[in-house]
């Protein structure tokens, strides 16, 4: 039956931390989740692609990658329906990768605007003009085209800051079929999903606007957080500068608490942002409410969490049929792609 | 007892024709057969690094292979002593060199001068201005170095103009044990064996100097010769561009064909450099009897090949077993690096 569903591959990186926030739970999470119905789908954990940044660091990618795998599963991926697997299962990746590499132009890969910045940040301010960007992180995009590719995928769920990436991912397969005169990769097609916008992270930059959730600025409410670090955080959190005392007019629009209100209580909110907004509600107030709504919402993703923390070979297992399936699938894609370069 | 030995790793590209000539033979498979009792010893067939050069091309890669095979076998490759196999079929250097990649900076690479002579080449003179180079022609020295430690190799022959490559292959190794704290890679030794001086090609340049023999100028003697074909060689071979007739003077030291006599009859040249010099012996004659010394030294090889040739079964054995024995040690290898690496 699945045979008969189009291929989507989707994926993320572990980092230092490990751990989605929910700013990639609205992002990509939940709209894989949606996904997961319509597509045979290949949902993997680019460790590898984490030693771009984690290089020759002590970070253990194999904890971080198992805290991925716990975020997607308490996220409501679901083993049954979507392959859950660690890149580096599937050593299929890093041969097609290889051979990609081959007929990926250096010169399109040296134009890609976040390689730019990277490698410039490297060579300025990191003590690493002799050293600089790493090989890896040039091909970064040849490796990702090769985990696309080995699925002979036709979809990838894309944010907006990936789109150039998929772009060479597609250029790349247009290459491979010309210069072999044949079709027998699909151009992923990006499969943009109806997200509700960035969400906010808990912090403002120094104009005092909010700034995105991001793991790298600190500001992030992480879906494996306990009911008390979210408390917590919300504490600290963003609001209206200008209101000091509760009486003091707040501005819901600017405000991370009366956002994340909005998003995680759509029913509700509007009383909470009129009292805000002339003054009868204090911070203190929508913080402990917001901090319970969102409690409210991660609940069931920490249920989940936890009966997969509490049974680490289940979790095992899943990782480990999954990546099966992967290399199963990957092998065979590998075998036409060695007859079609005659390797074989 | 194999254990106590060091390793080696040795290999060769296959290229567009597939074949070596005695040029290889000398500078490359001669040391090797010597080697091949004193080090543990896996010999490749570099089939995926042709791709820097044969990507998109339709030549099979799977014939030329074979014929590097074979060219290996005939020189005297034992396979009971050497592992002789093709790259392709040990998948684990393609993910040592992924991973290596995450730690080798784009500039090593960008420095190498074989690198930047054929990016300019590629970008002048192909109408590749919008291509040019690849990826992977970047990075042949990061696959190299995988080729060398997914063995641990202790020690790698290498031609003089491979030096630079295995200087960074030393580097690449000493970066990943520098970053992780380890020794986990043996800094790879070259081994520099004693050459009988590059082996004169057939032609000369437009200075009328001899050039090396080499593929590329189409000027050599391939181990795969019939006598027929080593006969029109010779035949056209470039000599003394002032001994018309017998009796003018020859230089055998600046002659392709006394130089090969030189070589391959070092008991008995003498006479015929003498008759050259002073011209009581004819070009013709010098062609005709350096064919026969060639073809008297190429004849155990030709046996040798033909007993394979007849067997292609015993052929598929030999480096089916030998690649068997090739990922048993490289995936050896890469459990240790993910260890490291703290990928598992």
């Amino acid at each position: 039956m699945s045979g008969a569903k189009k291929r989507l591959l989707s994926g993320m990186q572990p980092s230092g931390n490990g751990r989605l926030h929910l700013g990639n739970y609205e992002g990509a999470l939940k709209p894989w989740v949606q996904l997961q119905d319509q597509y045979e789908m290949y949902c993997f954990i680019a460790d590898w692609h984490a030693f771009t940044t984690l290089a020759g660091t002590d970070v253990s990618i194999a904890d971080q990658s198992r805290q991925v795998a716990l975020d997607y599963l308490s996220a409501g991926l679901d083993p049954e329906k979507c392959a859950i697997f660690r890149q580096s299962d599937v050593p299929q990746h890093a041969e097609l990768a290889i051979l990609l590499g081959m007929l990926t132009p250096v010169s399109w890969l040296e134009r890609v605007p976040t390689y730019k910045e990277k490698r410039e940040h490297l060579e300025n301010y990191e003590g690493g003009g002799e050293v600089g960007a790493s090989y890896g992180l040039l091909g970064y995009p040849v490796l990702q085209a090769a985990d696309i590719l080995i699925y002979r995928a036709h979809a990838v769920p894309v944010g907006k800051d990936q789109a150039a990436h998929l772009e060479l991912s597609r250029a790349i397969a247009r290459r491979f079929n010309f210069l072999y005169n044949t079709e027998y990769f699909p151009e992923p097609d990006a499969v943009i999903s109806e997200v509700t916008g960035v969400l906010p992270g808990l912090d403002a930059d120094e104009n005092g606007k909010l700034r995105k959730m991001s793991k790298s600025y600190h500001n992030a409410i992480y879906l494996s957080d306990t009911p008390d670090q979210v408390a917590e955080r919300l504490k600290n959190a963003f609001t209206t500068p200008s209101k000091i005392r509760k009486t003091d007019a707040g501005i819901p629009e600017g405000c991370a608490v009366c956002l994340l209100r909005k998003l995680y209580d759509p029913a509700e909110y509007n009383v909470q942002w009129e009292e805000c907004r002339n003054g009868t509600r204090g911070c203190v107030q929508s913080k402990r409410e917001t901090t319970e709504v969102i409690n409210t919402f991660l609940e069931p993703l920490r249920t989940k969490r936890a009966e997969y923390e509490n049974d680490p070979a289940e979790l095992d297992r899943i990782l480990a049929r999954a990546a099966e399936k992967a290399r199963a699938t990957a092998e065979e894609t590998l075998r036409g792609v060695r007859q079609i370069m005659k390797i074989v």
